[in-house]
């Protein structure tokens, strides 16, 4: 498999106003995505509401992606659970369909001690023959997927990635600098991703990305060629998109500045709220300052 | 309807080795418990795992019970979910199958307004012609059943109950004082159950009362005669279950207490683990002070 | 020693427009307690400011208030420090003063491992020949005072009693059940003051007491007597006074409530804020309701 | 004055065995770091165990370093206060003794609302003809510094930096976004300093530079100088000795490993505890790897 790097987005689960799943918005995204030279496809992330959504959904996201994908980039599709035997049926299904490698996450209720964490991953690396990403977002999850785990963890043969939602880069650096040549650090649109690129991040899985596409390869090719005066310059302009993440929610706040866009996905799944007025305005000026709209 | 009151375990969902619900394990669980005079039984609450089970897999549980049930004590069953169209098919269904009343929970992932909280339940109550039990769980939710959403929940015409799993026994005293006419209260595990009873409460919904329904009832009933010595001293005695059950898994607890007393209802889901043997023999002897093996 | 039990208030720490303790109006709010018929007086608690107060001032409180009591109550003086020495000099002052005893109270900066805070509970108790009160406020303080340090500190000959500011009322029976041979058990203002009462609490330590202090002493002598019923609407009254100490800061709140009693103790130390005008008119109505103004 | 930047090391706090400030260990400590090319000393930081120090010994600390300063770097002394009073008076001493800046640090008890934020920082800084310095450090304290807060105090003349000890380095470049042209933004050891001097801090405030000045000073050289490979290759070595620093306290890591180093300066102030063996272990051998025994 070839080794996964740079600007992967989390895609949303566009929605009908029924409830279902829209294959064809869900397409024209992917499709303005790769056009704009994004390295790989993220379904069923956070962004993608894979909370909010049946088996039956997940599993015609993961067949419009793979389907607009076309071989071009790899999809890495989501497979979130609370239960071990859920989430391994969930990755044999996505390897199925044709998805290139499994973002692993844990959705814990009670909570659970390493062991059973180590088990449950383990289990979704053992179910498939695709590379897998761990994911750990300690502002959403339960699981503690400690140092004493990743250490456990990156010692399988297809556990090869690790994407984590923190905003603390000094617990990345501690990670790269003891499993680095095991693992391969991704930042999320906590970080600032140019400052993860610097202490040796392979690129960034994130939402914003779908809305700044262009921008966000250009930072990463800035940031690969050491030219990092210009990625700084470029980021900062950037990170205003992060911070609109950080006050609306993840999901909403993609499908209000996709639809500000042209690329209508709907609206989050309900209880989730649509991002009010103020926020759309507030959405529509990063947008405009940046020059996507 | 009639009202709810008295004690009213949470189920366990008993667990074959592959994973199925084992419907005669709790059958067998069911009329144990009934014929030690329990009022009420819980289905698909925290305890009864209802984040680790699919919909099939909840179906055959209410149908279980239901069934065990038999008419002699109501049936409240847990609709649990992140998205309100899937709270919502559930309580619909488990109407169908004959459940008495509806435990609606709210398993939120991204932090949701007020606003959404209360669309959340009332989508709920509005589903069926049952009554709802709201139940809220600082611990394992992130939803903000909170006061102002209390107060306007508390005006549908079929929100009749709240169950409160934090520890807050202040907490409840507010909701009485403020809301008593029109909630019922129902303590937790976590409470001190005559405490409850002497500030306002109608009984409790817990997880302990499964391996302790005889002297549970007598605690209710002395709380109702006014006998608070004899209530107190009772439980000062039963407060030792509560403990383990803070200390280890809800789920694992029950399972392995039931197992000793020769109701084998399997382990908890994966990657939940058993209780570890120095637990085993800690609920061991303190089912046997309590003469209850 | 005699025990202590009751009611035996918080007081506050009435401050000049300058910042100097205003003796007279401390002596004062004394008088007025103790001629409604509290149980004792605890001054350089929370509600008290000691955190907001240097040494001297500390004295000047100390000194008014045993000078006010004049042997009528037991005055028990707060010792509150993050520096073991600090606490140890203050405990032997407030002694020399002629305190009747110690409430310790730990202020953690860093966190400290339990055998730090037994080492400073223990060196406060060996440095007078006065009781101690151990205070655990979970909200505003660090150290874990948890059940293993409580039971190594419930050996100590003076340790003899705990006051809980946690809301946790089942904690107060775990505690009650294991070590309530050896420490007596007060509840603060966060608990439903006749709930503990009834699981075996000898009375409370709380500032709202100092607003209402008859009604807080009828409250009492229901619980003792067994009136439980005469206690309970009482305390469903009562109720509304903790409510507004919740949403307030302590100390602005007792004194904002003290002024509109007649008592003036001047406003909370900066940069602590006044209660804001909708707060005062909130006291205003929970007094009045009360039948406290 | 001259501009702040580079790396300020926190002094500790040499203490004797009888607890006083020991101003013989303290002076070798300050010649040794100005010695190795620090760009300033920062007395009475976390690090330097203000929250455990009397007037007094605040004073004799103060006094200590500005002499043994000399003039040949800034001394920037903190205050640090509940009340709003006490901070004052210290910073205005701090002026008097020689000081060239003031660290401003609130230790608040009770949570306090961000006009009582503005104001403590206000009332710090209109005390004296001083640059000034603020602290936050979410873990440690509960003032909420947030951007609101911050974006007021960046308008007072003499408010010049920012110290910040979260994790969080996206909040730095949110600050440095919109308050940059006001504010110089310090990192600290919670930090990986190249990523900030990347998105434009100057420098950092630190604990363990105390430990390894002159490879501190070489990183901050390496980061002007725009030599980014460089100053990683070197902060992959560094960001040990800041692990360390989150796994033991700062105060007793930083003394444990001076006295490894021939700079004796005695215990942390009790109850804290000193660095357990193993712990020393780890230190010794982090300092042995970088070359700093």
């Amino acid at each position: 498999m070839t080794e996964l790097h740079g600007v992967i987005p989390y895609l949303p689960t566009p929605l009908t106003p029924a409830g279902e799943v829209d294959r064809g918005a869900l397409a024209r995204v992917c499709e303005h995505l790769i056009g704009r030279g994004v390295h790989g496809l993220c379904p069923l992330g956070s962004t993608g509401e894979f909370a909010y959504l049946g088996r039956d959904a997940k599993r015609a996201v993961v067949e419009a992606v793979v389907e607009a994908a076309a071989g071009r980039v790899p999809v890495i599709a989501g497979a979130a659970a609370t239960a071990t035997a859920d989430a391994v049926a969930q990755a044999r299904e996505w390897e199925a369909l044709g998805a290139d490698g499994i973002l692993a996450v844990m959705e814990a209720y009670f909570p659970v001690p390493e062991d059973g964490v180590v088990a449950y991953f383990t289990a979704i690396a053992d179910a498939t023959g695709l590379p897998v990403t761990l994911y750990t977002n300690p502002s959403f999850q339960r699981s503690d997927l400690g140092l004493g785990a990743l250490e456990r963890l990156s010692r399988h043969p297809r556990i090869a990635y690790l994407k984590d939602a923190s905003t603390d880069t000094g617990r990345l650096l501690t990670i790269l600098n003891r499993l680095g040549d095991r693992l391969g650090v991704f930042a999320a649109s906590s970080h600032v991703t140019a400052a993860v690129m610097l202490i040796g991040g392979r690129g960034w899985m994130a939402g914003p990305s779908c809305l700044v596409p262009e921008a966000s390869v250009r930072l990463y090719d800035f940031c690969r060629a050491g030219r990092w005066d210009a990625a700084m310059a470029l980021q900062r302009d950037l990170w205003s998109m992060n911070e609109l993440f950080a006050r609306y929610q993840l999901a909403a706040a993609i499908k209000a500045g996709l639809r500000l866009q042209g690329l209508d996905c709907g609206d989050p799944a309900p209880p989730q709220t649509p991002v009010p007025p103020e926020g759309l305005a507030e959405i529509e000026a990063a947008l405009g300052r940046l020059g996507a709209l």
